[in-house]
């Protein structure tokens, strides 16, 4: 097979895993005789020093043109304080979602029997925890208009039309046909009319699949239930700011946010990255977890069907976590680097 | 002490809960030589049903007239599929907040040791948890325009006044002098107009409470943090939205959310209730936790400056459940039924 990829390292953190998951890429090449076209672009808070601007031109034809994206982590520490109207790193990653149409997030929050002790959660709780996040991602209050009154006083608009539910509603109703059979709405309907058309719409996409059971959690009571019983869920769905606080609180719960990947789907070419972020603090020391990465970089062989690479890559993270290698953060007998990690994958592959 | 309470029951466990409530105002009453005269009102789904709205003009008005609130819960699962326009048991107590101005909603949230037991999380990461949260109340997409478009999207506008900011800010940095000396705020900065004005005027505020270290976090992130690191909060402060999200999964993490209290204090006649909910499937069976009632009750007594009264209700209520005595749900060695908590706690006092 031969693929076009789009390499976008970003900030912190970044540019290491991502090196990892480049690693990876090549090795699966190699051995299964793909040919891998890889493209490096600038994003970010990195792109703003170089061209002004966190998503250059540039960037954005490119990741147009190939057939699947590797995303870093964009966010700089030195953008915290920014007067209105001034760019940031985040905005990279935000416009090329937009951009692209990619209007679904998907994280699988799953853990790894090995690696129970990690998390914060008593053993009990998190056992068999088994569920994928649907956020979405190109809508919401992440894109409506904002700024700031005569008075002073500063707004945000969330809007959300039934074509932007839909859709995303449908991939949720069909990934849940897969598995346990259950989607699980979040939103906040005793308050937003947003989120009341979110019930309407997922309701009557619901009808269609009537062998899917569908349930309604208010946010607050979600971010409860994730916490109390994760174990209860098996699809969730959100819009874009519940799906971004619940899926980095799944991450939590699991005790490794370094081992969660993500796809981003939709209209063009589908984007993969780790959901942990630019984590400026580690950025250079060689401690990053790369594993998230290359999970992620499975999840993209999945997509180019490729389902024999995707496990593979699976089955050598887990191999190689089972005998108790990791990052320093994993408490494992043995700690490897960030550099380390990608090459043992690798070269296990 | 001479003083009016207005009672509102509400919807699902909220009545029983009150009840309970009340037998501990009672027995402060007689033990201490204090007049509560007590006023009992309408709210919510049951005030629907008698008078067609969920807050009516009589309850609003006696609680006007008096020197505190306790309430107990609303919402019912009936009106969960409501049309736009219709009035929830919801509006109940999100009017009466509005109204009475009561713009700074604050729940502690502190483990108990012998309750380590019933958290989800692990004895070593919940263990001294002691934290606060300040959540801004009346303000925020909870009170913003929301509607539909002629298209048929929907649409809720978040809007927040710098002044609305600053009078929650100083009570939070007011609070954290009193304790650890620590403010983190939390909020999206990276993508909410709303939320930069948070971080400006929070940070404004802060120049004059040099000793006290203020901290930013954004949402996603920090729901990650109040599993990870529960420990490391102190204050919190967060607008409506994210208030309500982080406040209920810290009433998650200490697992007991059957024993968290909260004020909802401002310019008006400050208001008491647990943070539980209406929790319509355990309504009439008696089975009910009144202790974050009873708790409300103790913050009640702080407010009115009764710091005797406060501190002997909650020894009583750490007492009993040293004892291994609670209700179901808390997995002790003797249940006892909602009533029956409220006989003995009011019994001891
Ligand atoms: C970087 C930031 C804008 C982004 C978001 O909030 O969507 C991140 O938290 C994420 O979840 O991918
Ligand atoms: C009942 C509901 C509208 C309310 C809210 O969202 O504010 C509740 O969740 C709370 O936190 O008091």
């Amino acid at each position: 097979m031969d693929k076009k990829i789009a390499v976008l390292p970003g900030d912190g953190v970044g540019p290491e895993v991502v090196e990892q998951g480049v690693k990876v890429l090549e090795a699966i090449a190699d051995r299964f005789q793909h040919k891998f076209t890889l493209h490096y672009l600038d994003v970010g808070a990195a792109a703003i020093e170089k061209f002004g601007t966190p998503l250059p031109s540039n960037t954005l034809e490119v990741c147009q043109r190939c057939d699947a994206i590797l995303f870093g982590a964009v966010g700089d520490p030195k953008y915290t304080h920014l007067t209105p109207g001034q760019d940031r790193p985040e905005q990279g990653i935000l416009q090329l979602r937009k951009k692209l149409g990619l209007f679904a997030n998907i994280r699988p929050v799953r853990t790894i029997p090995s690696l129970l002790h990690l998390s914060p959660l008593k053993k009990e709780k998190i056992k068999n925890v088994d569920f994928v996040i649907y956020r979405e991602l190109t809508g919401g209050v992440y894109f409506g208009t904002r700024g700031r009154n005569e008075d002073g006083s500063a707004y945000d608009v969330t809007t959300y039309h039934a074509r932007e539910i839909e859709r995303i509603a449908r991939m949720a109703f069909k990934q849940a046909l897969k598995r346990k059979g259950k989607v699980t709405l979040v939103d906040k309907a005793n308050v937003m009319e947003t989120s009341r058309l979110w019930r309407e719409t997922v309701c009557k996409i619901g009808q269609q699949y009537p062998s899917i059971q569908l349930d309604f959690l208010y946010a607050d009571n979600a971010a409860m239930q994730m916490i109390l019983n994760p174990r209860d869920f098996d699809v969730i769905l959100a819009d874009n700011l519940f799906g971004d606080i619940l899926s980095d609180e799944a991450g939590a719960i699991t005790g490794s946010i370094g081992l969660l990947p993500s796809a981003s789907v939709g209209d063009g070419t589908p984007l993969f990255e780790p959901i942990h972020g630019s984590f400026p603090r580690a950025a250079g020391e060689d401690i990053a977890n790369p594993m998230a990465t290359i999970l992620s970089v499975a999840m993209m062989m999945d997509h180019f069907k490729l389902y024999e690479e995707a496990s593979v890559i699976r089955h050598k993270v887990r191999h190689a976590l089972e005998k108790g290698i990791g990052t320093a953060e994993l408490h494992l007998d043995t700690v490897y680097s960030c550099s380390q990690m990608g090459d043992m994958i690798a070269h296990l592959i």
